[in-house]
């Protein structure tokens, strides 16, 4: 009986995970010791078959026989990574990997290098903190959106108040894109851990105000990500953000003072704690702009824009802690960068600067938010 | 300059999302307001491509012209879906749909069908609760482990103590798999608000013991998702239960006592919940079996498992409030079931029974999530 009910079981996985598409033959991504990944794909009738790994790799399979494309890479860093196939001209998942991650629209699969133990984008077995998803009211956009917390390890039993970082994404993302591509709480409970990062809680807001939350989590169920948003870079997450500050020190054990506030974001998000902490100069004794969409200067347009150089002027009398700046050797918001750079030593600001190969990616905000974590609250 | 900027933005997000595979040119799923489901795709060589949408639909798509397939359907209940297409053979994902879900190890697109507006596993305009993830301490299992948790809207400031129900996954699921194909954060928040349920603690953990998490959140982390596990329905979750409990009580407001507590799950689920109740007789009150795996009775390997009619008999001696079992009629366990209801009735051990359409899957486990809370805590 108890085979008879084994055999069912295999029976109904087997049926249930190759539904006519795979037969589970080969491991894919299969990674050595030594940090060498090969991916390997069935693909019979197949002419070409490209692996594209992020921006990092784009190349063709060989053909290795018994119908099984292959390739090996050897010179991977430790990081997260997301890839995908494309076979004949068609965007193919990995049919061995089940782990996923979506950038915008497109759904790639995904998988951890960590040939040393050491990447701190890896889990490891260390303490690990909370991650919850809430919805908070915001007065000023008369809504109620959708946000992730990171709290580290002991929060729930402890009675002690932590300092705050304010995580923010891109036009891109969402209030999940730090957790899932970023791997923030990995981040995080590696370097708590090792005592490099302060215990800290970490609030992931969405910034797009016309969408309360990711896709899939708020009334429009089935909403698409999307680039195109109506309400994008005009002032109202910017003007709304109190209502965040206020919702989290409320519900949380928060140290609930600038010395103990950081506000750190990407691309938009880099755009958003710049314009946020230059608005409000009492409230952030750390700034982290990744990458930050910084030459967008909406003069006129809502008054969080307006005399940013004057703002920043203020702001830094007030002696912010940490003014950290990172960006990419190929970003195509170097230039714009620059000329911030070139305002900022015009005034004297000063500012801690981070310069880094490749351009506008998740590789690079994964590392400035590894070195950033490890400089606040200290 | 601004429109520079936008510009760069926008053709940044083609590129990222229309990576040599597909062009955003069709709508794809369309949900008209009657409920009518249209699907396509282009595929400009294909010969054949269907459409699979969980074990309801597999069925021919029609060629439409302008390289497009399509399939219209107008008979589908209000509830999740998940859907792929096969094109000539190769399983693919819908490109213009970028929410998707895991069943064990295939990934699917998903959507959610809610024309009256008010399916209850459709997210609403309603109070929100919060979902957690945590890791517990389990001295049974000498491991650190991962569970989820739902917490009513308005736990975090409220002083109130909260019923909880323990909801366990099946052989192929994980610790999140009820937030994700379940949503039963959806299912707890529509009912709550609209009285039909009372406000819950929902606790879900990891039903595996030879793994503590599900794949990418463990330090195996590339670990993939398996019905093939080294440690299977041999007693240790069930041993280690009180773990969780006493974790749970200890770090949330409950109510701990019997009549605040309910356990419950779907197929492997179901089997722990028969025989974790029955072990703990003074513990649940209420007790949900969901195409339970009852079958495999095996007497001798683990005293847990040890006379279960005589558990059962001593279990319905206290009286819990609500025994419910739910199984489909064309359930492969439906017959083993059968069985172990005629065990129930010939002991005059009362229980309720819910008999629906179609098998051994979500559609049902879905529908029972939401017959059962509704009955528990009254």
């Amino acid at each position: 009986m108890r085979r008879y009910f084994f055999f069912l079981f295999v029976l109904m996985a087997f049926t249930m995970s190759s539904q006519g598409y795979f037969a589970p033959t080969v491991n894919s991504p299969e990674i050595a010791k030594n940090g060498a990944v090969t991916f390997k794909i069935k693909a019979a009738k197949a002419d070409t078959v490209r692996l594209i790994i992020d921006s990092r790799v784009d190349t063709l399979m060989k053909h290795t026989g018994n119908e099984t494309w292959s390739i090996t890479l050897r010179d991977l860093e430790p990081d997260l990574y997301m890839y995908y196939f494309i076979v004949d001209g068609t965007k193919m998942l990995d049919p061995e990997n089940a782990q996923v991650l979506r950038d915008v629209k497109t759904v790639m699969n995904t998988f951890v290098l960590d040939p040393q133990g050491d990447c701190p984008m890896a889990v490891h077995d260390v303490p690990h903190g909370e991650v919850r998803a809430v919805w908070y009211d915001s007065p000023t956009l008369n809504a109620t959106r959708r946000m992730m917390l990171y709290l580290p390890p002991g929060y729930e039993l402890s009675r002690q108040r932590y300092p705050v970082l304010y995580l923010l994404h891109g036009t891109g993302g969402d209030e999940t894109v730090w957790l899932e591509q970023g791997h923030a709480a990995q981040v995080l409970d590696n370097l708590i851990a090792s005592g490099k990062a302060e215990p800290m809680i970490v609030v992931m807001p969405n910034g797009h105000t016309d969408t309360p939350s990711a896709p899939g989590m708020g009334p429009n169920n089935n909403e698409q990500p999307t680039f195109a948003h109506k309400q994008w870079m005009e002032g109202t997450f910017e003007q709304s953000f109190n209502d965040i500050m206020n919702w989290v020190d409320k519900n949380y054990r928060t140290r609930a003072a600038k010395r103990y506030r950081a506000i750190a974001g990407l691309s938009m998000g880099g755009y958003h704690s710049l314009y946020i902490s230059a608005n409000q100069p009492d409230d952030f004794n750390y700034v982290g702009l990744f990458s930050p969409a910084i030459s967008r200067m909406d003069q006129g347009k809502c008054k969080i824009y307006d005399d940013l150089e004057g703002k920043l002027i203020a702001q830094f009398k007030q002696r912010p802690r940490l003014y950290w700046l990172g960006i990419g050797k190929d970003d195509f918001l170097y230039k714009d960068n620059a000329e911030f750079r070139r305002m900022l030593d015009k005034n004297r600001l000063h500012y801690t600067y981070h310069e880094s190969g490749a351009g506008h990616e998740w590789a690079n905000w994964r590392d400035y938010l590894v070195i950033f974590v490890q400089q606040i609250f200290k």
